[in-house]
């Protein structure tokens, strides 16, 4: 069971949920959290027969069964147009997101998969400090670190790649939303080591790998090339990297990232880690082709994503691409089946 | 005719040169620069049954045939021994590109191609500054600027990727071998407005699009996020991209890295524009997968050359990958075809 957060309401978010509902028996099953008038409004005006379920305090979901979307209710402070902002559902959007969490807390779900919100109308209704759901999960749960990692679609990908098996490509980063000229400094060798030790852990635990392989990127084009374009790898990465093979961790790197993603050195490889955001996120995009999920790994739950944004533009068009929320419920669902 | 300079003689430049011929018919005329001897004794050493034709000077060369490698001779200075590196032959390596540029520019080839070099080898030998290929050819030139792309072999690269038409992928850089906490400085409106011009001129004289059509990215995540993540975009990029657009030029972005590499945006594009070096190769190389080559744009003649090193460990082994180096010679054939 999983509770799939509806988002920005002007976004597509809503859309998503009720196209996941209209689409087929979803590939778990899902709760939607959100406001069941406007899922309703939103199914009519894309022209989906999807019956709103609105559960009641205590009561269970049906079963999954297409074109029925189970909704644990959360009011809209205002009424949503598609493609309008309203700072007065910011605070809905985050109680979207609390009941969430406490329903994965009390066991109610197994899961939790979150449609894109707004981080302009959050912060511009006062949630000061507010930088986006990763952050926000990681202060609910009262953990210190989280990792955010990147994931195609094992199957598809393999298929359309044309890589030997059917692994999946996952990248998380070392540093995410920072300028690129703050990211050299940013990386530290006890915050390679926490999130190092983060991946290994959410590997072993979410993922069912027994003893994972990892392979990290230099910062510097070709790793450094033995310090002559940058000493990181020599002053920090490395060093790091040793101490962490010593607690048995399974490290390949740093190697230079335009050589890592090839199938050479991405062979029994579980999961790359990236130094910065564009490093490792263009070429998971494109292999992806559409069909990559975000997940956040060193939370005590189950937390996937989408890995767009809330496309105003296209929200109530019939338009959005249902493919990311596809693969962010297949794995939240994998990932549930797995955690112990 | 194209001129193929074998490189550093302890890495696999010779046995890529022999096995080249041996592998069939090349894509093109492709005379070798390099020394006799070296070159029969690796086809030896790699069991290939190839006759090395030594051409005398004004000799034309004979017309392609499997088997046969014509050479211009440079001999080397001391003998060379698979993964021995030796200052010696530094003056050798150099002396193998003067030969190539001298053709193209007396017109006796149409376009170089390059093996890899090793460059400590040449700064050991005292060749102070010396910092590649690409710099060597823009002095020995007398050109102030050049760019670096990268490109997929297109029809490969279409079947692997299952890309809508035939397109190449083809990455152009504007910054390179830079540690990567100096790129953001580096990236200033004069040397994008440089390089951009530089990028359409040579779309339009060697790769025959009429009308080239260029996506930029942006230097930080999200290409900033309207300042959020960066202002480089806001103060550098756009200014630098609106100009360029009032004299003709037809340029996307700029665009986020980590969603510019998808199908929407990639449709129609002939070539990216990245800002530095783990933003674009990485997915270039991804598609590429073993099968890109490198392209020097600016340049008066045609140079092109494999995406890889000297591969020390496995020089004389026969298990070099002549993958990019016939990507690099269909390439510099396509362009001296097209070049006017």
């Amino acid at each position: 069971m999983l509770a799939l957060t509806c988002g920005e309401p002007a976004g597509i978010g809503p859309d998503l949920a009720v196209m996941l509902a209209a689409g087929g028996v979803p590939p778990a099953r899902v709760v939607a959290v959100g406001d069941p008038v406007l899922l309703a409004e939103r199914a009519t005006l894309l022209g989906l027969g999807v019956e709103i379920h609105t559960l009641a305090p205590g009561e269970s979901p049906p079963l999954p069964r297409r074109g029925v979307l189970p909704v644990w209710p959360v009011a809209l402070r205002s009424a949503a147009h598609p493609g309008c902002l309203d700072v007065a559902n910011a605070d809905h959007v985050l109680e979207t997101l609390d009941v969430a969490i406490d329903a994965c807390q009390r066991g109610r779900a197994d899961g939790m998969v979150t449609a894109p919100l707004h981080k302009g109308v959050i912060l511009d209704a006062g949630h000061v400090g507010f930088t986006g759901h990763t952050e926000y999960l990681r202060d609910a749960c009262g953990v210190q670190e989280v990792v955010m990692m990147l994931a195609t679609d094992s199957a598809l990908h393999a298929r359309e790649a044309g890589w030997p098996g059917e692994t999946a490509l996952r990248v998380a980063l070392a540093t995410t939303h920072l300028p690129l000229r703050e990211v050299a400094d940013a990386i530290t060798a006890p915050r390679l080591e926490r999130l190092l030790r983060i991946l290994h852990a959410d590997l072993q635990r979410w993922f069912g790998v027994s003893a994972p392989r990892i392979a990290v990127c230099g910062l510097n084009p070709h790793a450094g090339e033995g310090g002559h374009l940058g000493r990181e790898e020599l002053d920090v990465i490395i060093p790091a990297l040793e101490g962490l093979r010593a607690e048995g961790l399974a490290l390949d790197g740093p190697l230079p990232a335009d050589t890592l993603f090839t199938p050479r050195h991405l062979e029994g490889v579980d999961a790359v880690l990236a130094m910065y955001h564009d490093q490792g996120l263009p070429v998971l995009k494109y292999a992806g082709f559409g069909r990559a999920a975000n997940i956040t790994l060193g939370l005590p739950l189950v937390r996937t994503s989408v890995d767009h944004g809330t496309a105003l533009d296209l929200a109530g068009t019939g338009r959005a691409d249902l493919g990311s929320l596809r693969v962010a419920v297949a794995l939240a669902a994998e990932m549930a089946g797995r955690g112990v």
